[in-house]
């Protein structure tokens, strides 16, 4: 290949543990638990995945497969098109992957992000078998340097019977520094997590291994896997505008100072452009403690307005993750990337006073959210992270358009068909039509300020007779008619819109 | 009175503050937010609520009324029948403010305990007009020794504009001693809480206070209110080997010892059945590490079997309350009352890794749990701490019969009527027919292990129907027929009976 690999191997006891991706893709045996880096597209293992997905069309086996969130095409994707996963831990949004999920042709378990390190530690979910963790180097004292992620890596290293390491020779050398890692005790044995700013670092710059349970390391060239570029549109822009209005209240009222308070915000077109709208605010000096650090998070910085961001993963148009070696030069300083038992934990989010934002499939008018399962069966990815943070942060905001498919989905329903998020762990609803600050009232109170807020005029109505009726028939502290709860679903299903009495034709 | 006040109010600067409670109930104004003391019926102040109530029989005004938790009949029960109550923060258990709440007559937020000191301190419930905590002494450094519970008094009494104590002569003196008060920080500016064990102190014995604000000292001589005993039976001794024999197998598996982990239990006949049925167990040396302590915490200290309690109240039968003076002298090293905001801390609760379980209303075969709401719509009396436990635990158990109403109602249903644990957070189902450990599987495979280890024989073909119908017809990672999802409780309201095809007749 040309490449001095001392330069990327840099402790002598990994130079003779060099194999081919097919020669570690044939240790694995039927049944066996992987523990994979990666988490949205970045920092996950790539030539070995690929060749796994190889044998896997010539041999009939199964693994079950657990990573930190979302892997791509060469892992997900390839994996689950050659049939050879059992189970999935903690997230997906592969396209592949979630028909096979929804068709039963494989399990899934769609598990908060800062549990998974927990049940791997007390070995609920089993002994690993095999960590594959794609890294950028192998330092002197025998650190792995993770890549564009560090998810539950620490975790499955230090649990693992055996790594293997995917050594990606063109990831930007840049990447070591970014990370601080760390992992946990034993419940019931450990300490505090000494952290009390988002920008303190507390462990090392990669993740320690025993070389003796390396058993292959792998080469790879694969470069780093882009995301769409989420570009704000008009009502992405005034669904941030809303949000941002609402903070603006916050700080009104003496409650937030223009550096608000640590911001964690889901990933997609809507967290993306509260976060650009945020250029042009008021708002200064903030600190972002996050999951995941889309393209905005440069310009921010840029812009004066983010001092630090603390998150586990990238996920990166293709512009920035071909200038991500400059970008990691540049702002060293303002950037760390931690485990996601870390960033995602409740220690920190409750201690740090996070103000979280995330977007749900549906909302209902008494505040449950639903953020997984469309029509309350078929998933869509998963819960990820949005629980760790809902529900212990400052402030639980949702945001959301109010309309899906053209106007035939009201995201704001009578009763959401999946809950994610309950009633008493939401703050703030958010859609295009304004916002619902929620804090302090009743489930009546509430609802009426849901529909008057956020939900679109066109459904407006319909919610309102929804509750109104529900008032008069059934009454009680929540009022519901558990007959017509669902009928809004049930008509999109049979008629092809939620507005009842309607019939779209195709 | 004929008692000599100076041995309960040691220090100077509160002596002369003593007034009637009429005197004291007058100070309050229409729309104030009162603070007050109380958790489980224990620590309420009695006088002032009474006082208050019966000058809402002349007045016309409304107070919005913030405690620790559940008040008894000289509070909630007299403020509710007074119509004096707007609004109703963040728990409540009696019948009569229950039907006010349910008839629309009063506004309830239904809140994790976890959450009031942190919305007081941000002001998202209003300014605390009056603190009106219960005291056993005012120590010689001025600070309130509270009676049979903590609550929320200590930011009740940082952040109200006055304080009135009623100093209640007839609480057993040995209460003090038993609290350990500290008040944290506000978000982003504190550290981490220094716990590292159950039994550890970290803060001082009483509510440190302002002579300043306190406006007033009632003097009461009420006992503290006993609750039912909750005597076992063959269904709740059934439930309680049922979790027993799921502990034995996490002993055998390695992952737990035979002093288990912190335990949590919610309060009722379950509750306490378990904990005596631990009496003959195996398991020895257990430290607790919850919200309320019952009448068997001392027979478990006796026998052995529990070497620490840490909660932040009492619910103690009448014969308990009786002998309580000499139990606090007897056991005051055993056990620890802190504020609510710390036992139902997530950051001890997760770092202790604590076990939990809670008694809900229904389950359903994905493992969401309904706490709080008959049918959707009533409400019972809240979720209290069982969502900060829940969502935080090392293990999550949910215990109950199968069976409520004599049969008509199955408390295993294929769709919760209202969510407030998820199916992210739920580990294991008990009830008397077996346990259900859900850890590890996808939803089918739950709803499969749920079904036949811990539905009733009446029901569990039913349920299988369900599930077989709603794989079969809708399909999906969750399969769910959405117009037959709350056909039980429909069937119910309109039959009698969740036995589809049946009728009682009444």
């Amino acid at each position: 290949m040309g490449i001095d690999l001392s330069q990327f191997i840099r402790n002598k006891a990994f130079l003779d543990k060099v194999v081919s991706a097919e020669e570690a893709a044939s240790w694995i045996k039927d049944g066996m638990n992987l523990g994979m880096s990666g988490f949205t597209l970045f920092g996950e293992p790539k030539e070995f995945p690929l060749a796994l997905s190889e044998r896997g069309k010539k041999e009939d086996f199964k693994v079950n497969l657990y990573t930190g969130a979302s892997l791509g095409p060469t892992a997900d994707q390839s994996m689950a098109e050659a049939g050879i996963i059992n189970l999935r831990v903690p997230y997906q949004g592969n396209p592949v992957m979630r028909g096979k999920i929804n068709n039963g042709e494989m399990f899934y378990i769609d598990q908060h992000l800062s549990h998974v390190a927990e049940e791997v530690r007390k070995g609920t979910l089993g002994k690993i078998d095999y960590a594959i963790i794609e890294a950028a180097a192998i330092t002197e004292d025998g650190l792995i340097i993770p890549t564009g992620s560090v998810g539950n890596s620490p975790i499955f290293v230090q649990e693992a019977e055996n790594v293997i390491i995917e050594l990606n020779t063109t990831a930007p050398k840049e990447y070591e520094g970014l990370h601080d890692i760390v992992v946990l005790e034993e419940q019931g044995k450990r300490r505090e997590i000494p952290m009390y700013s988002v920008g303190e670092r507390i462990g090392e710059v990669g993740i320690k291994v025993d070389p003796a349970k390396v058993k292959g390391i792998v080469l790879s060239e694969q470069p780093d896997i882009p995301s769409p570029l989420f570009e704000p549109n008009e009502e992405t822009q005034q669904i941030a505008n809303n949000l941002l209005d609402f903070f603006a209240g916050e700080v009104e009222a003496g409650r937030l100072s223009e550096s608000l308070a640590p911001l964690q915000s889901g990933v997609g077109s809507v967290a993306n452009a509260v976060l650009n709208g945020m250029k042009d605010s008021q708002f200064k000096d903030i600190e972002v403690y996050s999951e995941v650090l889309q393209d905005g998070i440069f310009d921010l910085i840029d812009a004066g307005v983010v001092k630090f961001a603390s998150a586990t993963a990238f996920s990166l148009s293709k512009k920035r993750v071909e200038s991500l070696g400059e970008d990691l030069a540049k702002y060293k300083d303002k950037i760390v990337f931690r485990p996601q038992e870390i960033s995602n934990h409740p220690e920190l989010i409750r201690r740090l006073g996070v103000i979280s934002f995330n977007t749900p499939i549906e909302v209902d008018i008494y505040g449950n959210v639903n953020s997984t399962h469309v029509s309350g069966t078929r998933v869509m990815n998963g819960i990820g992270g949005s629980g760790d943070f809902a529900r212990n942060a400052r402030i639980t905001t949702f945001v959301t358009s109010s309309l899906a498919k053209g106007g035939a989905i009201s995201t704001i329903v009578p009763f959401v068909s999946h809950v994610d998020h309950t009633e008493h762990d939401v703050d703030v609803i958010v859609t295009e039509q304004g916002y619902a600050d929620i804090r302090g009232l009743a489930p009546i109170q509430r609802a009426e300020k849901i529909i008057e807020n956020c939900a679109h005029p066109q459904y407006k109505q319909q919610l309102r007779d929804y509750l109104e009726e529900a008032k008069a028939k059934v009454g009680g502290h929540t009022p519901h008619m558990l007959d017509k709860a669902f009928s809004w679903h049930t008509n999109l299903k049979e008629n092809g819109t939620m507005l009842l009495g309607e019939k779209v034709t195709k």
